[in-house]
């Protein structure tokens, strides 16, 4: 008799089969002289039903979350929908040798974890389908964000983590011991993927950068996943900003044909949109102001995360849009390599919010040498500290600028999460370093 | 008049058009009246002649390296094969400030400078067409290694970089300050991608790993690119030798089918194969001590770099092939996460050697909690520091092994480099921290 071997998801394409099907046992349900099992594997949820009464008995030894090897005849399910397997042989592969701190199968008793339980059994946590499915379309975020940069002429590099200074002057840096010199981690690539503007023009990376900011928010981690392009030869930022809402638009179709069980599980609807709103900085301020009585005027000339919400809700109930780039950062509020517009103390610079919370920054930068040293003379930073940023600019370099996106951010909006460390893996803030 | 941006590689499709071409100056040679100049985009190369005397005096501020935008008319080359593009008009960009070290368009004054100044001036020699197609084929190499496994079912992660402990017992770290508790630089994504394992059963990862070792050798760096993936469900480490060698047909295949310009560059042609031989360690030593009177004998029970060499060169005149499987590595020799073999004290392990230098290290890894702990205890190390490593076996793990492949090597043998520090971007080790 010949055997297939299937995944949950092909089941149904097999009926009346014989087949085998390898996965953990999320749930084990005993009727009668009847054992029902949910079993899991990568690409979903199957079940399984053990009637032959020495099967049953055998059943006695296996647990929630054991891996195992069932073989079965695939059938209709009886109450219609789905298929059902009905063992003739079960394989344990392995014990659980500890009592589940959680009913890892259902969602609603892993969602009412606290966040600190939820992120200590992390290895446990991670294997509830709602929970994983997280991963599922942060990892399809990714492969659209490559798929579209790569099918645009970008070449994707991997820049450096260990780095001699800051990419913003020195502050929020972890250190690093290297071989007897003070090195840093990166904050990000942005010295890097410029540099590289003028060896590949259009460069992407996804990699890991590092602040150690002592926040502890729902918006804020201390390593996370940075999606960076940068391009040449571009005319304004927006060339940026025309280039990433084209990419947006890609990563959302790609998610909603290849995550829709995903997306479903959270509610959650991809926005469209054939252009995003734009809105300068001091404007949306001063509608914060008078529409919302938005009290964060004084405290800092950018908006806080109450502004940017109130900012969303405007351009959602006005505009119809979940998304609303902010343009037009005063200089000062900007990096040094920010490229200042043409009228004078404002930027090309613009940030990108998406249902209330920021998730992209990005911009112009300066390509002139002469004039990225008078900007770091301007905030009392030393060019010769940034000899090697400054070294690709003197052999020429072309009008460019690009943006960052944050993973977890994006991942976290998209789905609704209420805190950005439940879209990391194994997050790390101030107190956490495991697992 | 309609003018046409065109890419270099796109030139031939667009004879006797006006076109617009933006990219840096690579050589400029001035003939009588005449001015050629060879300019380079993300794509390649154009030659474009300039007659006009009004355009051929503006030349004068031209320097190589600068960026500018050519518009002008697409001919035949005069002496056949590629096109010219006749120059109408020319924007400067940007200047060049400092002399350039280095006539970067040629790739005999690039590949004749020292290692040294060929890291120190990276922004430059990076530019250099031979020079950064080694990162085009790293990039192809990745979107190859991506697509392949996605294929077949893994799932991509993206693992916390700061770790709490080292994953084989603490040596060779770099330390971090995090918060004021030691946190140390990951030395390999191994204990995240095996927890992982029971989350999506296949998983990869292309990510950064550390290495504070001090060899300063050309096969080695102290920051790599490592491409990781490990799967459960297997039954033997041949599983793995198996996915993997279908992988890297998969990947050797692309990079002929996309970067055969960059191999030309080389003259470096992909292996082909079904599938690659494979020799027991203990086989290996014998044979290379029959052979080849290989000394390597008494130091290390493992292969030196001369024994690698050698094997290779063995597998080479006697069975055709660039790569071989080094298996059945002694327990002593692989981590305390490594599986045995059925026979004892040898391990379920393995190593991939490429044209003479290992490329990957993979294996089974031991799945049952009480085992895992058995071994520590038996290295002296403290299972109590791997609480939450363990945690993820004590929930039910099946049978799963994988592999990890250094990116920069991979690079490096395919192109015959002479230095592993050739395929990083911007290199680290002992002494360099820049650029």
């Amino acid at each position: 008799m010949e055997i297939t071997q299937i995944c949950a998801t092909e089941a149904n394409l097999h009926l009346h089969k014989h087949v085998r099907f390898k996965g953990h046992v999320q749930t084990i349900r005993r009727m009668g002289n009847l054992v029902f099992l949910v079993l899991r594997d990568r690409t979903g949820t199957i079940q399984a039903v053990v009637d032959n009464q020495a099967l049953v008995a055998q059943t006695d030894s296996l647990a929630c979350e054991c891996p195992v090897v069932l073989q079965g005849q695939l059938f209709p399910h009886p109450r219609g929908g789905a298929v059902e397997l009905r063992a003739e042989s079960i394989e344990l592969l392995s014990l659980t040798t500890a009592t589940l701190p959680v009913e890892v199968g259902k969602s609603s008793k892993v969602e009412s974890l606290t966040l600190s339980a939820m992120l200590d059994y992390r290895p446990l946590t991670l294997r509830n389908p709602k929970v994983r499915s997280i991963f599922k379309v942060a990892a399809a975020i990714c492969r659209a964000f490559r798929e579209f940069l790569q099918s645009e002429g970008f070449t994707e590099i991997h820049s450096p983590k260990i780095v001699s200074t800051g990419t913003e002057g020195g502050a929020q840096l972890f250190g690093v011991e290297y071989f007897g010199k003070q090195a840093y981690l990166a904050q990000s690539p942005q010295f890097y993927k410029q540099m590289m503007v003028g060896v590949f023009e259009r460069v992407f990376e996804i990699g890991p950068v590092y602040r150690a900011e002592e926040h502890d928010t729902t918006r804020h981690l201390n390593e996370y996943i940075s999606m960076d392009f940068e391009m040449g030869f571009i005319e304004s930022e927006q060339d940026i900003i025309a280039m990433q809402t084209r990419l947006l638009s890609h990563i959302f179709s790609f998610l909603n044909q290849f995550c829709s069980e995903e997306l479903k599980l959270y509610g959650a609807a991809v926005p469209h949109f054939d252009s995003i709103p734009q809105i300068a900085l001091s404007d949306a301020r001063q509608l914060l102001k008078e529409k919302y009585a938005w009290k964060g005027v004084s405290t800092s000339q950018d908006l806080d995360p109450e502004g940017e919400r109130l900012l969303c809700e405007h351009f959602a109930a006005s505009a119809n849009s979940d998304l609303v780039y902010v343009t037009r950062y005063p200089v000062s509020l900007r990096p040094f390599y920010a490229m200042p517009a043409p009228c004078g103390q404002l930027s090309a610079s613009f940030d990108l919010l998406f249902r209330g919370l920021e998730v992209t920054t990005g911009g112009m930068r300066i390509h002139e040498p002469e004039k990225l040293v008078a900007t770091m003379e301007k905030r009392g930073l030393d060019p010769s500290s940034f000899g090697d940023y400054l070294q690709c600019f003197q052999y020429g370099m072309p009008p460019h600028g690009g943006l960052a996106i944050g993973l977890e951010r994006l991942t976290k909006q998209l789905l609704g999460l209420p805190n950005v460390k439940l879209a990391s893996l194994f997050p790390r803030d101030r107190q956490r370093l495991t697992p």
